[in-house]
């Protein structure tokens, strides 16, 4: 089941007990409220009811293309949380929707609730928006996680059939590609869970036969579904950001299993450039909200980031391959960075509200959304019970269960630790006890049974001249969790002359709750001379003149005000205490 | 036909002829080249053929739900074109459209070539996106048009039946509003020609019945279909601009016709507000791709501006309705600043390819479009040849053949001059010529047959003290038309730290195929103490130091250049050379 070569081993999830801290708390809330939550609506609105209870019955098909899609990556969820270390059980709830999803699948092992059917569209008539393949490669993923964790049985053979039919149908070279990724690297895992050979083949022609604008012209264009540029010749992600993400995660499982190396080579110099010039501090990904794309390099407005949640899960993905290919802790660090800032914003303290975009910059005061209410538009807006299109909230229930998978790896030399919170671990032959409060503080202490080679990850932001440090087990790590300014490249448009404060890996924003009465966020200013706290920082308001015009022949220099303390929060923590405005980028004073 | 009442009377635009300079050339280009353009595209796409040139007959309908619109402001611009001194007789054309509009009415005079005959929605099933009472106002001005003229006999009579009809199926309190404004001012304006007062007290129960959500929600939300507010309770415009700008000219009118004057004030106040706030230093207006909106105030990003090029065609409207109704000249100043900026920067000097959006930061080569190609993509791009929504190009063609509805008006007291270009303008009992060569030189001379009072703009950029100057003819206006530099307000977080040149009503711009080899726009920086030219500024290139991560501990002080000279274009001449990148905001140089 192991990626056949890599620098690094992952871990498997089952083995990795989070004990205490953020995640541990998220993991609860996400095992009970949100998976239920996710199926209280899959339920309501008719996603589950899509799938027959009876061999023969069809009913009323409701839901968008994609609904499919989201009561797999919800049994995907149950899987990783039945079967991680004190996780909640829902065999029964795996072995009710394996059974309809089984009674739902055509003989010759096709699957999908909206085409092939009386008075449905033709199977595979809209390769662009559809979503067949893009839905049985989560129906694939939830197989496996089935297998790789003993769960919902049956599951992986309902799988392997849906599998079997798209070997069969998408095997000639002009059969065409999905509009969204996803089956390409749900194939490779699928090929490492059964050992079937063609699957593998499958993914490997899927990656190849993109970006030669085989799909239908479209207005967003060929970029978009990434069919505009052939994956070996890409030189940054573009186009739709979970799409470019998730077609990464692909290329790179086919690389490694084929011995690719060139081809793992393109991805990772293609995200290397994205993390360069087309992330966000938050490691956010994606900056339109028209197509829910990439910008250009170095365009990444706060005010109109989108920063998909999708893309968020995507993005752990993507760089935990890369980590496990090529040893590089470059992608721990990112990992950690999307954690904190936009898996931990993205969910209420409830389990039960998300974001689907996590805007850097909120200007106008947050509304409240009722917990009953869809969400017709999820391009913006305060977190919401559920959306229309509601692609975040499975996936990141499906995170959140599985995310022991993303915090330890071994070699041949012994064990590394990625990620820092309190846990045991099942590795080298015995369990390690990791205890931490991290990123509150920075000690981090290993200790094991017996004497064993740790090496951890040193992060980029602790500015030590080495990224790792091995030593034998019991090791202590001090890192240098203390607030910090950070200034942008000068490239970088939007936020000229602003500064953000970091503590470890958590952002920090200032929100208008905090604020004394009269400050208006938009009107602060920063005084970057003095070092951060990591709970204020000092600053001044200034008062604009107000003109009928915005552009005048001279530069204003507004009044500032006597100095001021500007409290600062974790930007995971905004817009949880009722309305607010919030910006992670303060402008610099500097007269 | 004129206004009831107002500040300034407006003057029929076949009373204005342009005899020279930049607007005579473009008035030239736009009556042959444009206008044909749009004949042959309307025609090619089967716009013009889905109006039956049978009584009978029905044809496969092509094209959106708003493309008869599009026949609409052809007629229209033909009118004007036709009417205005000097321009191409399109008579035959008019004849030959009119009498196919007229065919497809339906005997009650509902027309609309989309719905309510076999096979098609019902009238009126889809009053979000239908656009059939937003067709049904193109046609009035059509007809309205034709009136003013004397072209297009019997296009009145069409207008008036579609407009009873209206009259009939939207009497009644809870009949609704249409998703895109339109109809209101035109049934203003057919009010005006035939002093029928059920098409003003129409238009009136419109402007009132909007903004009480009465409309079906949906994913854009309310706001979009200028149905969240009661345009009485707006405080600025918001949502899509061509719609908000579209009914704040038709809630103008109506308060001039019914002497409303608390109408009036809201409007004007929204629109202040909105020049302050929310307009681009092009004038543009309407800063989100996603829902082509109105962003938040001072959120005018250069890089993603949407700045729809029919939002500049609706702005100079609403503009021109407020400067008559109150007499304030900074309504000329923004007429000014889009003709200038938006209108001139939208259109081909061959006249035939447009933009649709106009950005004011271009950070990618620019890609070329075939002169043959239909874009399917609206929302940025370079100029093309038609797009599948092409609202734009005859929008266009229909405000410039109009031009001389908006340059000159009259009160008691004699003549006002609100633009400026070379021209005879009959008015006041006589024949006034105006001489300049605005807005490349400032002096502007008035000359008259006779003594007469004449009144003109001083813009806003010349800071006078005085606004208006006032003396008999022969008068000299000298305007100080030279390069300045324009700073932003501090709040507009996009341009931050940065400067643009303005010259007179032109703003400039740098593009990449005027500067040295081997200078990126994005390393610019300028020298804002040094007066710029109108050719050129000092400034240097910077080297960033580039980062596998854009954010950084310490502030990045990138290593300058010796300075440099920095060529300067009017931004309304970018991308007219072949592909370029552009910027008109320039990162000031601070160390």
């Amino acid at each position: 089941m192991l990626p056949s070569r890599g620098a690094l081993r992952p871990v498997d999830p089952r083995r990795v007990r989070i004990t205490g801290g953020f995640w541990a708390q998220r993991q609860a809330v996400n095992g009970t409220a949100t998976i239920q939550h996710c199926r209280t609506w899959l339920d309501r609105l008719g996603w589950t009811e899509n799938f027959a209870t009876t061999g023969t019955g069809t009913v009323r098909r409701r839901g968008r293309e994609f609904s499919d899609s989201e009561v797999y990556k919800h049994v995907e969820a149950m899987c990783w949380e039945s079967a991680r270390p004190g996780g909640t059980n829902y065999d029964a709830q795996l072995a009710e929707l394996t059974e309809r999803i089984a009674k739902t699948q055509a003989p010759d092992g096709y699957l999908h609730t909206a085409f092939g059917r009386p008075g449905q569209p033709e199977r595979y008539s809209d390769l662009n928006f559809g979503h067949e393949l893009y839905c049985a490669g989560h129906l694939i993923q939830a197989g496996v996680a089935a297998a790789r964790t003993g769960r919902a049985p049956g599951l992986l053979d309902v799988a392997r059939r849906a599998a079997d039919h798209v070997c069969t149908a998408f095997a000639e070279t002009d059969a065409g590609v999905c509009g969204h990724p996803e089956i390409e690297t749900a194939l490779v895992e699928l090929f490492r869970v059964t050992g079937e050979q063609r699957y593998l083949d499958q993914a490997a022609r899927f990656v190849q036969r993109r970006g030669h604008r085989s799909l239908p012209e479209h207005e967003f264009g060929w970029r978009y579904f990434q069919d505009a540029v052939p994956v070996r010749d890409g030189e940054v992600f573009h186009g739709h950001a979970v799409r470019a993400l998730y077609l990464a995660a692909g290329a790179t499982d086919v690389a490694v299993e084929t011995g690719d190396d060139a081809l793992l080579a393109t991805i990772v110099r293609q995200f290397d450039r994205t993390l360069a010039r087309r992330t966000y501090i938050t490691g956010g990904m994606g900056s339109r909200h028209l197509d829910e794309s990439f910008g250009d390099d170095f365009v990444l407005p706060p005010d109109r980031a989108y920063s998909e949640t999708c893309a968020g899960v995507a993005t752990v993905m993507l760089a935990h391959r890369l980590l496990l290919a090529t040893g590089d802790l470059r992608y721990g660090d990112i990992v950690d960075r999307v954690l904190h800032n936009v898996i931990a914003t993205a969910v209420a303290d409830d389990g039960q509200a998300f974001f689907y975009a996590n805007t850097l910059h909120q200007r106008t005061l947050t509304e409240a959304v009722p917990a009953d209410r869809e969400q017709l538009r999820f391009g913006g807006g305060p977190r919401a019970p559920w959306f229309e299109v509601s692609c975040c909230l499975n996936n990141v229930a499906r995170l959140v269960a599985s995310l022991g998978t993303y915090l330890v790896a071994e070699d041949d030399r012994g064990v590394q630790l990625h990620q820092y919170m309190p846990m045991t671990v099942e590795a080298a032959g015995q369990t390690l006890t990791v205890d931490t409060d991290y990123p509150a503080g920075g000690a981090v202490v290993v200790t094991a049974e017996r004497p064993c080679t740790v090496t951890v990850r040193v992060p980029a932001w602790a500015h030590d001249t080495e990224r790792t440090r091995t030593s034998d087990a019991p090791a202590r790590l001090e890192l240098p969790v203390k607030p910090r300014w950070t200034f942008p490249d000068p490239r970088v448009d939007a936020v000229r002359g602003c500064a953000a404060v970091e503590v470890g890996p958590v952002v920090m924003c200032v929100e208008s709750v905090d604020q004394e009465d009269g400050v208006t966020l938009d009107d602060l200013q920063v005084d970057t001379s003095v070092a951060p706290e990591a709970t204020a920082v000092k600053g001044r308001v200034i008062r604009p003149v107000e003109h009928d015009w915005p552009f005048q022949s001279r530069s204003d220099t507004p009044q500032g005000s006597d100095p001021i303390v500007v409290p600062l929060v974790p930007y995971h923590r905004w817009a949880r205490r009722g309305p607010s405005t919030m910006r992670i980028w303060l402008p610099v004073a500097t007269a």
